[in-house]
């Protein structure tokens, strides 16, 4: 079993208003030191060992499903040999 | 200025039942070799050089705000000296 890491974020262009949001919660509790908040998403895939090329298949699940390519950006890393 | 990676996830022990959908989702487009998913947060903080104790503050963010300790863990990693 391999276990795949993905992190999807809004592109620099898209505003975040969850960001924002959050943000202003942060300084109304003082925390006026955060200079900003941006807020995307994280998936553990855990992917079976007979698939030979898993980053394509990565790739096409990010592109088909699991982002939206138009307003977010995505990378994942590889973990080897997780015992399920 | 400093950027902290902020990675929330649901606890082992608690359901996801929208990592199951999504699973769901990719055996139906036939990705059947995915044997899990869950779906986390990813938040990216800019924080001013100011503070002093970074890790206590991001801590503190995380318990009072960010997110739900009873249901998820999270965990984060700090990066120097990002320019704004």
């Amino acid at each position: 079993m391999k276990k795949v890491n993905i992190y999807v974020t809004l592109r620099e262009s898209v505003l975040d208003p969850q960001g924002s949001a959050v943000m202003g919660s942060l300084h109304k509790m003082g925390y006026a030191e955060v200079k900003d908040v941006r807020i995307g998403k994280y998936l553990e895939l855990v992917i079976s060992d007979e698939v030979q090329d898993i980053d394509a298949h990565v790739n096409e699940m990010c592109q088909k499903l699991l982002t939206n390519t138009v307003i977010e950006d995505y990378r994942f890393e590889i973990e080897e040999a997780v015992s399920q």
